[in-house]
């Protein structure tokens, strides 16, 4: 038994989807990020660093998303989500998966709180654009050589990581699904029931 | 047979580290990073994003720093780097890794590339700063409660990973060794054989 602490929409969706995905029994905790609940002296008891999402493993109180996510494949290997350690495409998962948590997910932290106003806020809102889309570039130009999945024929949990990470670039002025590869693989993933029922338990209406 | 691109320094040192460590036959190939060789076609086809480390792996070649540490790691289960699937510390050991590759790790991309000029650039600094100085809070306050190590009383993949960030703040002006148990982390990594003869190999002689 899991329990997640998330957010609607947030990081925290790539974990809940991997339970759905696995079929995983668990609980959920929604954070209330709007209202400053992430900061609570209890959550930041289970989580120092006052994010979602928190994943209670064995009792203890885990974070890092794309972690979670490496440990949930690793840990539910019938469910297929990774390619299995020994296996040639192995090097190929990792890759991906750390493509997205160092290359592409930071970059929207940097789009989402500049941390600077005036000038300076805007001048870091382009340089984390032209990080972002160049990583659409980078991944789009891959599935077109090797796609459907970012692994090749099969989905994985990259595909799934992929997605949240484009479904936050829908009010950007290029968002993701301009790339016509990225936008077959959004298909895709969103068309599974995971993704379906997700949207239902966390209240998503945008990007349905 | 493993071959390394690398540039001294750079995040291909946390791959040559566990090389190193593991004792594993590999090739050394340098990149010239000032002379721009990392855009030149050739490399550009082994890695597209035009970075190094590249890790020529059974003929392919792989890349993102911290995924050829994951994959090192797993592939070499004898050197110890990292708890093996299934132990209960696998999710702490996943949860540093990513920790460093998601939220610190990607500070000093805009700490060393600001990307903007003038006040602009003023204010990246000093957002990166307030980034990169966050991380070393957490990380001391973490070895302080359950350390000497990271993963407690082992050293392991992590502890290199973190060390050679810290390195990379040698010159901020309040670099990770003003942090007491971040020094001693650092302390007992640099005495190892591995960083010495890192350093040897790739004529390092700042922070010695
Ligand atoms: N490195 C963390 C970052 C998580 C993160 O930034 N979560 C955001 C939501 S997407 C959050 O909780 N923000 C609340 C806040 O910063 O106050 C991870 O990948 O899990
Ligand atoms: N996400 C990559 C980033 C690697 C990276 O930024 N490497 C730097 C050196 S530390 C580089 O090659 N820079 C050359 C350039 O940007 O032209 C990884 O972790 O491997």
């Amino acid at each position: 038994m899991y329990t997640l602490y998330y957010s609607p929409g947030s990081a925290s969706m790539l974990v809940h989807l991997l339970l759905l995905e696995i079929g995983a029994p668990h609980e959920l905790r929604r954070v209330d990020l709007d209202a400053g609940a992430q900061r609570d002296p209890a959550y930041l008891r289970l989580n120092p660093g006052g994010v979602v999402p928190t994943l209670i493993v064995d009792g203890a109180p885990r974070w890092e998303t794309a972690a979670l996510a490496l440990l949930l494949a690793e840990r539910h290997p019938e469910a297929n989500l990774a390619p299995p350690p020994g296996s040639p495409a192995r090097a190929d998962y990792l890759q991906w998966m750390l493509y997205l948590a160092n290359s592409l997910q930071p970059a929207f932290r940097w789009w989402f709180y500049p941390e600077a106003e005036g000038v300076a806020a805007e001048a870091v809102l382009a340089a984390a654009r032209r990080r972002i889309e160049a990583a659409w570039d980078r991944l789009d130009a891959h599935l077109g050589a090797a796609g459907p999945y970012l692994l090749g024929a099969e989905v994985g949990a990259p595909d799934l990581y992929a997605t949240m990470l484009m479904r936050w670039s829908r009010k950007m002025p290029r968002p993701a699904t301009e790339w016509p590869h990225l936008a077959a693989l959004a298909g895709r993933v969103k068309a599974r029931p995971s993704w379906r029922r997700l949207y239902t338990i966390e209240g998503l209406t945008e990007w349905a």
